[in-house]
């Protein structure tokens, strides 16, 4: 058994929002298909650590915002690297509310269910949504695949980082934010370094 | 609402396979998502009236072949566009056996699942599967996305076709299969045209 494997089941970037009592909040997710087309039902998995699976709990709704390719990074780091309890992910974020729910308008469309079953696997719930409203956004681009992120967004230092070298030959070292991951690339990381993606600063980096 | 959302949704492509008595047998599907992490569990979602649904659930076992960028498009065109009641799709098809089950080789790797559950959809079955095997073939290139199978390959007409015509402003008419949707681009359909998708001949080609 390789679990390697796993990484060639290809996955968009969504970030799945719901309400918290009147409070909005969400999570991203890359576990979403659509699982039949009349009626339109959606199946997404979230983990039962994920603040965003019980609130979904009592709402019964959930609202899916399909990422772009040129989206914003930092909403994956504002949405996946911290947590709803305690954090309000919604205070730099515009969005609009559909059906009463908030949807990212930094994204191709969204996709707004109504919960009508769910299946409990060990470490997570996949909820079966109705879609009871969706649109795409004007100038849609391309959706944001997994690959993409990884690829694309994660595996590079950011064009406009201070020290980005386009010349791969130049010395330069790594640095992994552990946090999330993002990998810094140059001869130093600058002390005061942000994560373009969790936002956290340089003091969460490691030399790799 | 405004359905053509649905299409911003990614996923990959892949040929679900099981036995129906000793018979290998199997079907394409899109809808393929990764639950749990431990254990690894996968669903995947299938038309009632898909011949491949009836035989996982005699079984209870289903593997999951991820089609690369290289598989070649008739692997869809066989496992897609005709029936496992009346045909051996196998017949023309290189596979293996991995833990009981034909996995098709042309192929980025391979997933072999037990049923552990189950949701019933209207028109599809939701299977959560515990993962048993899986592995990644040699040279596995990039995972098909459905994206690349409507635009790469379906968009176009092939490159080894009589009538291809790389200079998209000469005077050209669309033939559409009426099978499986290819599009045939050139001045006219030859008459032995067959279609690299579905297998289908001129016959069913519509201009459009």
């Amino acid at each position: 058994m390789n679990s390697k494997v796993f990484r060639y089941i290809s996955y968009g970037v969504y970030i799945i929002t719901t309400l918290d009592g009147e409070r909005p909040t969400g999570c991203v997710a890359n576990s979403v298909m659509q699982v039949t087309a009349t009626p339109a039902t959606i199946a997404v998995s979230i983990n039962h650590d994920n603040y965003t699976n019980s609130c979904i709990k009592k709402t019964n709704r959930f609202a899916i915002s399909i990422l772009a390719e040129t989206s914003s990074p930092s909403l994956i780091g504002t949405f996946g690297f911290k947590s709803g309890r305690d954090t309000d992910k919604f205070k730099k974020v515009s969005y609009e509310l559909k059906e009463n729910l908030p949807v990212i308008t930094d994204s191709c469309g969204y996709i707004v269910c109504r919960v009508i079953d769910k299946m409990e696997a060990p470490t997570h719930t996949v909820f079966l949504g109705e879609v009871i409203d969706g649109d795409i956004f004007n100038n849609p681009g391309q959706p944001m695949t997994y690959a993409y992120y990884h690829q694309v967004i994660k595996g590079k230092s950011p064009k406009n980082a201070p020290t980005y070298l386009p010349d791969e030959n130049k010395k330069q070292a790594k640095f992994e934010c552990q946090i999330c991951g993002h990998i810094y690339e140059g001869e130093s990381l600058p002390p005061d370094y942000i994560c373009p993606i969790c936002g956290y600063d340089a003091s969460h980096f490691k030399k790799i």
